[in-house]
């Protein structure tokens, strides 16, 4: 594996395979009750987040906690960032703190490579822009495994603004590389102009789409665009691309139903959807911990990596 | 004990004086100069505080630390709780991420409440609305008992703005829990009206009741609150309802004088009053800690609880 | 050695000495792999700051948990401080909760000595004001004799806005103790009336200074002071006290350039002069970290101090 996970499309097969299975593992530890292993002790993570998001950012401190490692966050509000200090500048100063990974949220794409040029250490993309966001496809890699078991074959359908969401992009590379199929449905102008390169299938279908699925992701709609002029309206939205009743019964019997979170409970979602037995919603959110657990541990700990 | 602590009015007088007991021994192992104790290693405790309270949040913090738990604090301005995601969905992540303990600050009475509906873990108050902050109520009759030994028969009187304090409302049901009696003294409209309803007396003459007190608690004048039409003028309030050298001089000769902090010194009490030997504000800082230690480590702990 | 760090002055040779070589003994310990040192077990840091200071409150906080300790972060944005707690109190009540060392940065001068006369714990001086930054000082010269060998007798020059530099004047005063040579040079409206009792020379003739330095430390520019009208205008100031490339030449060839961080690169030094082999600055940002587990180890760890 690479020293740093910047893009899920640098993954091998075999990277991705590794870092499931060993995630796999420290979930298995832990049902055991054995939360806290002492493999990171004294290695020191750094939450660098020039964007809120206290979720993310929890998962990543809770996996480098139970790993022992010491954590540290940098929020870069109000910090000499804001004063115009330089990236470059700010990664050379963790770096000299002792820095062993940098988890790095940036609301510019591309902010992760650049970073992972300046330091020795780890650099972790937490998300960056409309770029990716690497982890989040790997737990949901992870999810779909626990409940369907390989991937290989299998049919996967993203659904919703496709155009500004770095979850979207990272799970079509990684699901590609583990041997799904993925269909992306998506209003024409929630489509980047470059899908056409992607290895999916697009359909603006919905319906014809949720039959042959083994698991539908629905992908959160941001408030904040939904009065931008290539937004559909709010109705239109949910009545064309939400996942309510009807639809979900379309959907086969041992079919799952995932997003990201936080939801929009009758938006993209309905709530009854969203709290039935094949939601893994709520799996999603502990898997983030175990892939970031098992992400840092290979990054960081090394010996069998 | 149960597995939460949502209000002192929950608690049984066995399990007031477990949490109390359990605090002394933890006092005591603290003395002896140990100040960490392994009793909560991998387990983790979430301050998951809607409203600023960063001495609330600090004395948890330390409480779980000494216990070795791993803490890790969610302040819910900028995170996805602003941006409009349900108590509910937080509540879910974090005991996905495997929150042991959530310890809530809330400005709606009944949050924390409801919270113990969606999670497995043990969900302790630390202040919703004007309802209850238990761990206070606990930490004050800690630091009586200190001070003046059994709790049965004492007199305590309790003076200030009861309506908005949730202090006062918790401190009245475990004062009772424990067989003290409790006055409160208040101008009338800062009383609420259900007061009839509550298992103490009454007055309106602090300096009728402070001859027959064991125990003084002067209750935090909001600044805020100072301007509104039913607060009556600084002033006034200073002149009959604080604590200055001659009102505490009526005082008997043992009792003590208490507050939960941050003091306006000059307005409910007098800074030489608050300095005195027979203050325990400074003491019930200090308390805090060790009964908080005491309410994670039965909460959490078990296998003496 | 005294129980508080407050001010570069209190130093006596022999305490400053003790310090570097501590520091020097476990940047060996580090350079062995050796990150963690139970040393602080069970000890509680509080850093307490008023002002925000994300890279001194890390390097802090990356000391403290090397040795072990628990850190407690404390913003005092949003806290019952800004709601007019006095630092007397917010003291009190740190001391109360148990805290072993207080590091403080606060916007008034004399604030931690004020703060030292009310705990019984250790205070550090994170920065107070105009006043003092002790711990920049002892960083800055473990930097100089890391480089240089012994500090006595070495030539340093301090370059910039003197008036508002609690990082000069500390320097000024812990260099003086060392045995080394200062000269301060400045615009002389960034100077402050009292220089005439400092220690040290003065000059307005950067490029006559230069050749004799064994170091050369640029001061930050304050942006936000740019345009008062005793700083020169932006040109002007890196014209006659910018360190660019000419100007770096004229050093001797052994020569360091320091800065404190964070650089406005183009401004008060070139690019490539902060990146050359001969600059200490990512190398002032590693020792700042020693030097205060060097401070906490002795102030607190305290058999061999």
């Amino acid at each position: 594996m690479k020293r740093h996970l910047i893009s899920a499309g640098d993954l091998t097969k075999d990277d991705a395979l590794l870092i499931l299975d060993t995630a796999e593992e420290l979930a298995r530890v832990s049902e055991r009750s054995i939360k806290k292993l002492p493999t990171l002790r004294g290695r020191t993570v750094v939450n660098l987040f020039f964007e809120d998001s206290t979720r993310t950012r929890i998962s990543f401190e809770a996996a480098a906690k139970r790993l022992s490692a010491d954590v540290i966050n940098f929020s870069a509000k109000g910090s000499s960032v804001s004063k115009g200090e330089s990236l470059k500048d700010t990664a050379l100063t963790l770096e000299a703190m002792g820095a062993d990974a940098v988890v790095i949220r940036h609301s510019a794409s591309g902010a992760p490579h650049r970073l992972a040029t300046w330091v020795r250490g780890s650099v972790v993309n937490a998300g960056d822009g409309t770029h990716e966001h690497p982890t989040q496809a790997l737990l949901d890699a992870f999810s779909m495994r626990r409940r369907l078991g390989s991937l290989e074959g299998r049919k996967v359908t993203i659904v919703g603004d496709v155009l500004h969401s770095r979850v979207a992009r990272s799970n079509v590379l990684l699901l590609n590389t583990l041997g799904a199929e993925v269909t992306l449905v998506a209003p024409p102008t929630l489509l980047p102009v470059s899908v056409g390169t992607w290895p999916c299938e697009v359909s603006y279908d919905l319906d014809a789409v949720l039959p042959k699925s083994d698991a539908v992701m629905m992908l959160r709609v941001q408030k904040e665009r939904m009065n931008a002029a290539y937004f559909p309206s709010e109705r239109e939205y949910s009545r064309r691309y939400g996942l309510d009743r009807e639809r979900f019964a379309k959907m086969p019997d041992e079919a799952i139903v995932m997003h990201p979170g936080p939801m929009n409970r009758g938006m993209e979602i309905a709530a009854e959807v969203a709290d039935s037995a094949r939601s893994t919603i709520v799996e999603q959110v502990a898997n983030g911990v175990t892939i970031r657990m098992a992400v840092l541990y290979l990054l960081l700990g090394g010996e069998t990596a």
